[in-house]
C-alpha cells in the first residue's frame, strides 16, 4: 500500500473511526484502524465487538494512489501522530510486511502493524428498506430521551433505548424505572412490519458527535442483531440489546387532577438552587407545595439549614398538590424539553409527574414522586 | 449583623475567599467563611491553616448596612448558593445566634452558622519594609519557574519556590532535582539583610489566580515562618517551608562546549511529535544528534515502532553533540520561555542542557540528560 493525502483530509476521518476503539481491549487487533485502498479511495475501519465504523475517502480528495493493499495500525497511535503532524501531505507506505512509514518534509515514522487476516470481517450491507430520518431530527431525539436511560449494567435493556416503528410512527423511549423520556415523530416511508428494538444508548451518543453537520438524512438498516447507520460517508454498526422492553405505555397518564404552567427559566433556576441543600444519599428531594397561584419549592439538609422558592403559576382549576421528587431528576428533565415555559401535570402525591412543553406534545418526561408526606 | 448588598459584588469576593478553604479538613470552622461587618465595609476571610485569604468590600459599594456583627458560615454552601442567586440585591441576616437568612425577591435561604470565636485568630499585619513588585512581573516569574517544582512530599523544599533577595536583586528557582528553572529580576527598593526564603508552589498558583488584572503592584510582607501578599483589596497569608534549600548556583555552568539556536515552533513539534513514541516507564527518554547545520530527534518503543525528526539550527562551532532526555521536561521547559527562537546550550552528553530565550538570559531552564549511549 501506497499513497499521498492531505493531513487534515486523513484526520477528519480518523476522527471518526477512533471512535469505535476501547482501549480496554485486550485484543490487539480491536485496538486497531484497517487502512483498505483500492482504486476508488480510502476505506478506514474500526471496531471494538460492540460497534464498528467505516468511513470513506474518496479518490478526489488522494493526492495519490501508489499502490493499492490493506494495513491494520494501531489506532491510538496513528491517531496521534497525523493530529500532530503539521497541514501537509503525508506519504503512508507499506515498506515490508506489516511495516509501515508515515512521512512529512521533515518527520518520518515507522510504525509497526497487524496482520490484516486478523481483522474481523463484518456484514456491513444494506437492508432491503432502510428508515430515513433527516440528521437534525434523529439527534434531538436522542438529546431529548437518552439521559433518562440506565447506567447500571445489571438490568441491560435500560441501558438502551426503545426504538418502536408502527405504520410511520417512531416511538424512542428511554427509562431507568425512576423516571422516562419519550418523544415520537412521523417517519415518511411506513413500516411494513413493527420494529422493536433496544440500541445501547452509549452507542447513539457516540453516533450523533459525528454528525459534523445536521443536513442531510440518517438513514437506519435494521437486522435481527444489529442495527447500522448511514450518514455522508460514513457507516456505524451497532449491536442491539437483547430482550423485552419494559410496556410504558400504560405508565403514562391521558388525564390529570392539576395542570399547571410556569415560566422555565425561573422554575429551573429554583430548583437549581433549592437543589444545593439536597444531598444524595437523600435522592435529592426537593418538595413541590401549591397555593392558589404560586408554588413553593422547598429542601433542606438538617445540619446546614433549608431554602424556600416561591413563583407564581397558572393553574387549569383550583386543585393543589403537595408532592416531592428528586431535584437532579427534574432538572435532567427541564434540560430535554428546552422550552420557554413548561406544564407540570399532577395526579396526586403518589402518582408520576409528567414534564412537558406545552407547545411539543410529542416530547413527555415522567418522573415519579417520591413519598414523603 | 444584617446588610444588602448586590450579588455580583459579593460573588467576586467570594470568589477570593473560597480558595483559601480546603474541603478535606476536618475542622467545620476550616471550611467557612468569616463575614465581619462594621461601619466602613464588610471582610470575608478564610483560612485552612495552610494558607489565609481576607478580602474587603468598602461601604460605599454595599446597599446597605443594618446591623455591625461577625457570623461564620460554611463557606462551599455560601458560595454556592450566591453564586445560583441571580444579580439582585441580596440580604443577609442573623436573626438568631448563628443562623442567617440570605434572601432575595424570590429566594430565602436559612443557614447555620459556627461559633465566631472558634475561627483562628491570624496576624496580618503589615511588615515595616514590604517588597514591591508589579503583578505582571510577579505572575511571570511564577509562570516560568513553578512547573520545575516537584509534587512530591518526600522532600518537602523542593514542593516549594525559593525566594533569594540581595540587594535589589530577586532570585526564584524551583527544581525537583532532575530539572531546574530560574530567573531573576531587580525590585525598586535594595534590601538590608539577604532574604531566602521557600514558599510552597501551590499557594502561589493560587495566588496568581486571583490576579483579576495585571495593573498595579504586589506587596510581599516576609516573616520568620510567613509571607502575607497584599494586592487590591485582597491579603493573603501563607505559610514558609521550614529547611535549606539546596544551593543551585554551581549547578549551572557559564561556559559551553557547543550553543545552538533553533526556530522554537518546529522544534517544539518535533518534540511533541516524538514524544509520542516514548512513555513513562522509559523516562520519556527522546535522543538528539548533531550533524552539521541539522539536528536529529528521535525515539521509539520497541514493539510500536520509531520517529525520526530532522531540523536545521545555527551552531555557534564545529562540536557535534548526541544526547538524550525527557520530552516531557523538555516540553515544560519550552512552554515556559515564550520565545520564537530558543538557545541550547551543552557541555557533553553527561552534563546538564541550559534552554534558554536567546533574549532573555535572566530566564534559565536546565533538565539533566539521561544516559543511553
Amino acid at each position: 500500500m501506497k499513497l499521498e493525502i492531505k493531513q487534515n483530509i486523513l484526520l477528519e476521518h480518523l476522527n471518526y473511526v477512533i471512535r469505535g476503539i476501547s482501549n480496554k481491549n485486550i485484543i490487539p487487533v480491536l485496538n486497531c484502524i484497517k487502512f483498505e485502498l483500492d482504486e476508488t479511495g480510502l476505506y478506514l475501519m474500526s471496531t471494538d465487538n460492540e460497534i464498528a465504523i467505516k468511513t470513506f475517502i474518496d479518490k478526489d480528495d488522494i493526492e495519490n494512489i501508489d499502490k493499492c493493499g490493506t494495513i491494520v495500525v494501531s489506532g491510538r497511535f496513528i491517531y496521534d501522530i497525523v493530529k500532530k503532524l503539521p497541514n501537509e501531505i503525508i506519504t503512508i507506505e507499506e515498506v515490508v510486511d506489516n511495516k509501515i512509514f508515515i512521512t512529512t518534509t521533515n518527520s518520518s515514522f515507522n510504525l509497526n502493524c497487524n496482520n490484516p487476516e486478523e481483522f474481523p470481517v463484518l456484514d456491513l450491507g444494506n437492508h432491503k428498506s432502510p428508515i430515513c430520518i433527516p440528521k437534525r431530527v434523529f439527534k434531538n431525539i436522542i438529546k431529548q430521551v437518552a439521559f433518562a436511560t440506565s447506567t447500571q449494567e445489571s438490568r441491560p435493556v435500560l441501558t438502551g433505548l426503545n426504538f418502536k416503528i408502527e405504520g410511520t410512527r417512531l416511538e424512542c423511549t428511554g427509562t431507568d424505572s425512576y423516571r422516562l423520556a419519550k418523544t415520537s415523530i412521523e417517519i415518511e416511508t411506513s413500516v411494513e412490519e413493527t420494529i422493536n428494538i433496544i440500541i445501547p444508548t452509549k452507542n447513539l451518543n457516540e453516533l450523533i458527535k459525528m454528525f459534523s453537520d445536521e443536513d442531510g438524512n440518517i438513514e437506519l438498516h435494521i437486522f435481527n442483531n444489529k442495527v447500522i447507520f448511514k450518514f455522508n460517508t460514513i457507516i456505524m454498526l451497532s449491536r442491539l440489546i437483547n430482550g423485552t422492553y419494559p410496556d410504558t405505555s400504560k405508565l403514562i397518564p391521558t388525564e390529570f387532577m392539576l395542570a399547571m404552567k410556569v415560566d422555565m427559566n425561573h422554575f429551573y433556576n429554583s430548583i437549581d438552587r433549592a437543589s444545593l441543600l439536597t444531598n444524595e444519599a437523600d435522592k435529592n428531594t426537593i418538595k413541590l407545595e401549591s397555593n392558589n397561584n404560586s408554588i413553593v419549592v422547598s429542601s433542606n439538609i438538617p445540619e446546614i439549614g433549608y431554602v424556600e422558592e416561591k413563583l407564581s403559576v397558572q393553574k387549569n382549576n383550583q386543585e393543589e398538590i403537595k408532592i416531592a421528587f428528586s431535584s437532579k431528576y427534574m432538572i435532567d428533565a427541564l434540560r430535554a424539553l428546552e422550552s420557554q415555559e413548561v406544564e407540570l401535570l399532577f395526579n396526586g402525591e403518589v402518582k408520576p409527574i409528567i414534564i412537558r412543553n406545552p407547545e411539543n406534545e410529542n416530547l413527555i418526561q415522567l418522573i415519579l414522586p417520591i413519598r414523603t408526606y
